[in-house]
């Protein structure tokens, strides 16, 4: 699912990531350079596709857990670059394929890739990048880290399908909602902090611990991002929101929306998220029930929540810069407004 | 791409499928089984989709080498079921993404995936499908196997993207055509042979001798695939040819008559290739001059060519049923007539 943290957002009311970002700057490098060479080939369209996106602008926040949670693990050896590396890349082949899934026209800004070089390549370049993830995977040979991130993949692959079995159902309920986004975003940030630790061979504790941290700070950040879909919690129309109305996806502010509303509200849900019959000031009237029934704030609290237990997660390891810098990023991914 | 060994036919010229099923019909029933429990999913859609593909007929020619080639190395263990799993979910994989790529109506036929439950469901369960196989071979834990099939997974992806490249490029030459064939279609049979051996730890010649088998069996069955398309060497006009003429595929009976005909005949595969412009009798008129040029009789030679090669690829192995059988295959491929 296509999200890109707003990193230019300095002035978020709590949480930064400037700490983890100056913390994994050099590994980042590497893992850039990693990105650069394995997204090569003779067949000129594969990193044409690969770059287009790559290179739009996302700040790769995924490979950035991986490297950060391998620091606090004090791991030693260059395994975690490629592991970064692989983690962007099956991110990258979900975007790839989500973008034909949900025909999107955009992506980060950008024409989406299926526009430019059409559904195909969308769906060929996604594999071609899915392959290259598990070749480096192999190469870093960690046999616990392939199981890790070959499990996600399939999980997150359950999660979109889940997503499309579950779309239009406005009665979906918040337990329905909470699988889809633990497949479809959450495993990845779960395996991506992982990782680290596995490699670094540290004990099985703290390997369930940035595994925990990761799962919970993933679905903080969705819920986040569906929240602010719809304007977040000040909801201040900006020119970004909408997106998951227009396509009928069932978020968390309309399962809360729809629960909380009465009979004629529920009507107006079915109508424009179910039949898809969306007119004129309908969005506006979306928000409208939302703020009502205090979805959006909500939506934000259960964030909160689940940022809570990411934080306690790491209530193991002792103090320090990178510790610290993790929660700055659970905070960050809270408050962050667009 | 979509092949479907016709089994059925015991009557062919020469070669034949009989000794390598009855050799392998042990092991073939548990991977059969390791299939069925591996589409499985709480998420009801992912065994609706998988199975009517999984089950719709394919012989599981691919699987099938991976069991004999760890049975001609006398393989000891249990790793080559989940290895044979594991060929065929990718080969599925490849083929609900591929229905989705050539907007394909039908898939052995039936429907395709895509026409039952939409393109999303084809991508996202083959996206499921390649996870399962990546699980499958990291639980089997040959790192040398995971690197094969993990190199093959993004070399396939490439050949799909070259030969989308090359689409509708009737100036295609032979080398050209032959490198797609050999990602999309060869090195799947090229893995898939590899990893026996891999598995049961033989010497690096013998993990070759397999490797290289794969690959030209898999070149001559491209081949001979791409003949019958349009009626194969004896040009009878069936019911199932023409499909690739529709679609505009540049294959080798294209290649020769193009290259071998005059400025008259170019333009027509001109308009009916790249310009997709195809009238009534124009099919007869592609399959008469591929008869005049020997375009199709020269394909099946070539197969013949590559078919020679595996058989030599296995001159290193004593003599045996299973040797035998294998030999057999080749035959059958290179003189299957529909």
């Amino acid at each position: 699912m296509g999200v890109v943290v707003a990193f230019e957002d300095k002035s978020a009311a709590g949480g930064s990531i400037d700490a983890i970002v100056a913390l994994t700057k050099a590994d980042m490098a590497r893992v850039n350079a990693t990105i650069l060479s394995r997204t090569g080939s003779e067949v000129a369209m594969i990193p044409e596709v690969a770059n287009h996106l790559i290179s739009s602008g996302g700040k790769r926040l995924r490979p950035m857990l991986t490297l950060a949670t391998a620091q606090l693990a004090n791991h030693r050896g260059d395994g975690h670059i490629k592991l970064a590396a692989s983690v962007e890349f099956m991110h990258t082949a979900t975007l790839l394929h989500d973008d034909v899934v949900d025909e999107s026209d955009m992506r980060r800004g950008k024409p989406a890739a299926r526009m430019v070089w059409g559904n195909e390549a969308s769906v060929l370049v996604g594999d071609f990048l899915l392959g290259q993830a598990f070749k480096m995977m192999v190469e870093v040979g960690s046999l616990r880290a392939l199981d890790i991130l070959s499990s996600a993949a399939t999980v997150i692959a359950e999660g979109e399908v889940a997503q499309l079995a579950a779309a239009k159902n406005t009665a979906t309920t918040e337990d329905e909602y909470l699988a889809v986004i633990r497949g479809k975003t959450a495993e990845l940030f779960a395996a991506a902090c992982e990782v680290g630790p596995v490699l670094a061979d540290r004990p099985r504790e703290e390997q369930a611990s940035c595994r925990s941290f990761g799962m919970n700070l993933g679905i903080a950040f969705q819920l986040v991002d569906d929240a602010l879909d719809y304007g977040g919690s000040d909801v201040k129309l900006g020119k970004n929101i909408g997106d998951d109305f227009r396509e009928g996806k069932i978020t968390l502010p309309v399962v809360l929306a729809f629960r909380r509303g009465g009979e004629a509200e529920r009507a107006f849900w079915r109508r424009t998220l179910e039949e898809g019959e969306i007119q004129e000031g309908d969005l506006e009237q979306a928000v409208g029930l939302m703020r009502r029934h205090r979805a959006l704030e909500d939506t934000i609290e259960r964030a909160r929540h689940y940022g809570a237990m990411a934080k306690d997660a790491l209530a193991l390891f002792p103090d320090g810069p990178m510790k610290r810098a993790l929660v700055d990023v659970v905070e960050f991914c809270v408050n962050r407004t667009h």
